[in-house]
């Protein structure tokens, strides 16, 4: 009947992170802060202390750290996650009846009521604070049975006030009912830099790329400082109907086809177009680009062309129609005769499951790491869930991109059954309030726990309407704000960097889209552009403040084509300051706020700001500073921020 | 390994309504609509059909819903619960072939594709729609396997959407992991009006009042039109250290003291004061009440003078000081040495736990159904947690209001664990924004399923500042506010009625407090707001729209002294349209707009509304219509609308 611990009259709710109750582990990577807040509260006034327990899960031992009240009964502790494991954390909460007591016994004091019996009372208390002998409490004890002043003197010290905060009095505490989990992942899932090239148009002659030429393309991607290079499907291209140039519906003999219609006679999933080399080649060029400190990333597409192998080797993997043909992918009306999905609901889906599984860990034992991965949101989340963490468990620092431009619900999915990093609507979120929403929400929301954003300003599938026709200005902006927003961005690189603007009328594609043709790019060339790349990519990599994207903070700035942020290190050793001009036909101005709460500024302000690309300076002695951008000059400041150090 | 079921591809996250992920149920009373809402979603393209299943707990068989996906990937469907009871409900979700096939083939014949073989297709997803015989689908099968031209009219039929809507395809669905609990409580739960008074000032002659004089006052309650009549503690009241007038520490000798110091040599929590009568006078005082349709409230103040019998008999209840002391109630410096608060942390709790709760019973069983419960946020929340379930396991149609006025988060949890009603924060709710966003708060967050708002303009602890020295306006209008807004609702009545606007000088309490001293109220007269309280109550009985909180919807009206809201039945049989002047020294007008979406009002608008207090009426053919309000004549309109039936 009675089951409760009656004593315990503390209560424990609302606990963060928990990602859907707990369900999926909230994420960090190694280094990071976990931040831990609960409502906590007991009943009347008598005073509560609570402690975060936190330990590695190997580990035996709790770690405490005391939780502070913020506001409206929620407490706060953080930890660091140090190590690549799954952390455990929990919260205990308890009336501090030696606190209680201590509270009291000021304010009477103060007052000058009698406090004779609070002092016997206090030392009850500090000779049940400890089951050892303790010479802090004895000492304690035995002032406090000294004249009746001096023992008033005594509890009103500053060393009172610590022995109390030393000794909490933990008695019939309350324990929150759950262990909750943060998964903490290598550094590179918060942290990379991705370029994104076609390698059959990697030759510098202008032939059929191969891999031999994207192994001669990495110094140039390596001294933009880029360290994922990401290569769209490399297996044999379906040749039973190939599409052609800007997706004709047939393919004129000789056209390549897109690479992500996979499979033919030559292979499927686990083989290598012949046209790109071998896979020895292949390896070669992971290995090589190791060198340059660049991960190869590669493409999962789990579909097929039609003469994939699959399809005649496990026809119960497809959908087969009652005349007898397999299932093409559509979109009614719409056909995609050179697709045929997987049937997922197939009465095999387990074979099917595990060699899926097989695709990947075929590639990740060639030294693969990093996947980018093709619509996952058209494959069951079940599956995602499965699969990933099967892989985790046994390989670790793998990196699973999720490609998924869909519905919020469905990218934040998966984003929790396991994927490390997800593709995101920055790509089309331009004003400055559409910017700082979305930047809050992925920093400052739940999503913060779950979702990696990465961000890219064009894919090959995407040519944003506001970049259609416009010049290099636009260009250098939403490059700018991909790689100082995010810790983690991406660009599909060569046309990005030679401004190619030139749409499919109408939609927000590529003209002659290198999906369905050999280009040819002057890989020789570099522009300001290229320069601009460069020198952010450098800066990125010399200041820890732009490792993250968690750490962002918008700045009060007035004109609403001005957007300003602040991203620092916790301990301040580190700022940055990004100030944009969102307008990329005139110059702007206006006066951005210094953050001095976050700063730790005082009245007298003294910070010196340098802009890295430019090498201007200026020292700021008030709150609100004026900044002027002409977009034809650069569209934004990187200040490097540096607080004199008097005025900490 | 896996676990998973492979062929389930649907995700169902965010069920509601859900207290704590679970931890408590949901509260309705007796006839309320519950809507559910989840997040329903799987991958591609293919189209969900969901449905929710609700039982009455004591049932096997589920009652199902068809959901309907409202924006955003979030589905809706609701149910009743007219049964005093619990029901459970979980949710079921699929990817439907039947349905996505339908779609696919309208959009291909619209366009002229050849669907021969989605023909086919049709007729094997009709044979596999039921195991049983069906002469629907088996006439359906037979049209599709006539000429083709015929067949694809009968898919475009009408008749056809009704099939494929009549007849879901149920494979590998999703069923959520949780079945939910929604509490289903009695009608009075949620709809009653209260009325408090000291019975030690009931008396017509100027005496101490009795339960005889109580009596004589029911006809004068009832015909005001409350139906619960709450009467302070009617307990013995202590005589060591009693309070005098205005909380004096020292009464004078004849001072009757506070009700709330409960306990002295003549009894305890389970007597009677010997001045308001005998048990057996209580009794009678229920049941007459009863005749008149309205119950008596008891408060139970579980504390203690220092003369009740509980200090002497149960000295392990409360906490003992090391000078033999017994530990009194304190806000330091501040003691209060007339109450004793019991110590939950006694070693003896569970004993205490037990004695605390025949309390309760023991004033059941003498005809108590309803307690005011004093303070319960200075006792801890897991004793109430478990002492209301024990009662509500033993007793029905019993209901604990919450007298906690304390912080927001531990008046929702003393509602989670089992509070029926809760006073609430409407006390100081005066301007326009602060009215609309607290009660958006109760009706539209998490809070509408737990908390039962009971709404007090003053008790007989508070009399607001902004009440103060004031007019009867402000009373009428705080009347007239909180038994429009609430369902529940109460009032310390005779000091309301007359205007009783003094207070202690810098404080929100009254001068000359009815708690320290017996009052003598000239009960036989009325005047203006007992008029307006029987009309407003005679109102509320006769208007099921104002039995509910939770079909309040705010109404726009520009100025920001006008305040206007609607409620209406679900079937829009009874509409109420309140429009009310918050300022009480002018008049104020404004345009009102119709909710035309809630009221199902087209492009041509006729709407009668008349003023239920008033008589005056209007004829409303617009969408925003005029109003004005003399607060010097009435500072409110209580409209009942009527839907002109051409246009509904």
């Amino acid at each position: 009947m009675i089951k409760v611990k009656g004593k315990s009259r503390v209560v424990i709710e609302n606990v963060q992170p928990q990602v859907d109750q707990g369900l999926y582990p909230a994420k960090r990577t190694v280094g990071e802060r976990v931040d831990v807040t609960a409502d906590i509260f007991g009943d009347g006034h008598d005073h509560l202390r609570a402690q975060l327990l936190y330990r590695r899960q190997e580990d035996h031992h709790w770690q405490h750290v005391e939780m502070r009240h913020t506001y409206n009964d929620t407490w706060l502790a953080s930890f660091y996650v140090p190590d690549k494991t799954v952390y455990l954390f929990t919260i205990q909460a308890w009336v501090d009846h030696f606190d209680t007591w201590y509270d009291g016994f000021k304010k009477k004091a103060h007052a000058n009521v009698d406090v004779h019996v609070e002092i016997k009372e206090g030392v009850l208390l500090l000779k049940g604070l400890s089951k050892e002998k303790n010479e802090r409490l004895s000492l304690a004890v035995s002032e406090l049975e000294r004249e009746y002043s001096t023992a008033i003197a005594y509890v009103l010290s500053k060393g009172f006030e610590k022995l109390v905060h030393d000794f909490p009095h933990i008695e019939h505490e309350t324990q929150y009912e759950k262990i909750l989990e943060v998964v903490v992942e290598h550094a590179k899932a918060n942290f990379s830099s991705w370029y994104e090239l076609f390698p059959r148009s990697a030759s510098l002659e202008g032939k059929h790329g191969t891999f031999k030429d994207v192994i001669r393309l990495l110094p140039r991607v390596a001294s933009m400082g880029f360290d994922v290079l990401y290569l769209p499907p490399i297996h044999p291209i379906g040749k039973v109907n190939r599409k052609g140039k800007n997706n004709n519906v047939k393919a004129e003999p000789g056209e390549p086809g897109s690479p992500w219609a996979i499979g033919s006679d030559e292979g499927g999933h686990k083989s290598i177009h012949p046209d790109l080399g071998t896979l020895d080649d292949y390896k070669k060029l992971i290995s090589e680009a190791k060198k340059y400190g660049i991960d190869i990333a590669l493409d999962i597409a789990f579909q097929c062309a039609p003469d994939h192998p699959y399809v005649k080797e496990h026809p119960e993997w497809f959908k087969q129609r009652p005349d007898g043909s397999v299932q093409y992918a559509e979109n009614p009306p719409k056909k995609y005769q050179d697709i045929y999905p997987f049937n997922f609901e197939s009465d095999q889906w387990m074979d099917l499951w595990v060699e899926l599984k097989s695709v990947i860990t075929f590639w990740i034992d060639q030294g693969v790491k990093i996947f980018r991965v093709d619509n996952p949101h058209t494959k069951p989340i079940p599956f995602w869930q499965w699969v990933i963490s099967e892989v985790n468990s046994e390989y670790s620092d793998v990196i699973f991109l999720a490609e998924a431009f869909t519905r919020p619900k469905v990218m934040a999915s998966l984003a929790k059954v396991g994927f490390t990093q997800s593709y995101t609507y920055f790509t089309w979120r331009i004003h400055k309030q559409e910017i700082m929403d979305y930047m809050n929400e992925l920093v400052y929301s739940q999503s913060r726990n779950y979702f990696r954003p990465n961000f890219w300003p064009n894919t090959p599938d995407i040519l944003p309407f506001f970049m259609q026709h416009q010049g290099e200005n636009i260009f250098i902006l939403r490059f700018a704000l991909a790689a100082t927003l995010a810790s983690n961005y991406g660009m599909y690189g060569p046309v990005y960097e030679f401004y190619d603007n030139v749409p499919m009328e109408g939609k927000e594609e590529y003209y002659n889209s290198e999906k369905y043709e050999v280009k040819r790019h002057d890989w020789k060339k570099t522009n300001r552009m290229t320069d601009i790349i460069t020198l952010i990519n450098k800066t990125r990599k010399e200041n820890p403040a732009l490792h993250s994207t968690w750490n962002m903070q918008f700045c009060h700035i007035e004109d609403q084509n001005m957007l300003a942020f602040l991203k620092a290190t916790d301990d301040l050793s580190n700022i940055i300051l990004v100030v944009a001009n969102l307008d990329p036909h005139a110059k702007h101005s206006g006066f951005v706020q210094l953050p001095k709460e976050r700063l730790k500024l005082g009245d007298r302000i003294n910070v010196k700001v340098r802009d890295l690309l430019t090498d201007e300076h200026y020292t700021w002695t008030q709150e609100w500073n004026y900044v002027e951008l002409d977009p034809f000059k650069l569209p934004f400041h990187l200040f490097k921020v540096e607080l004199h150090e008097s005025y900490m």
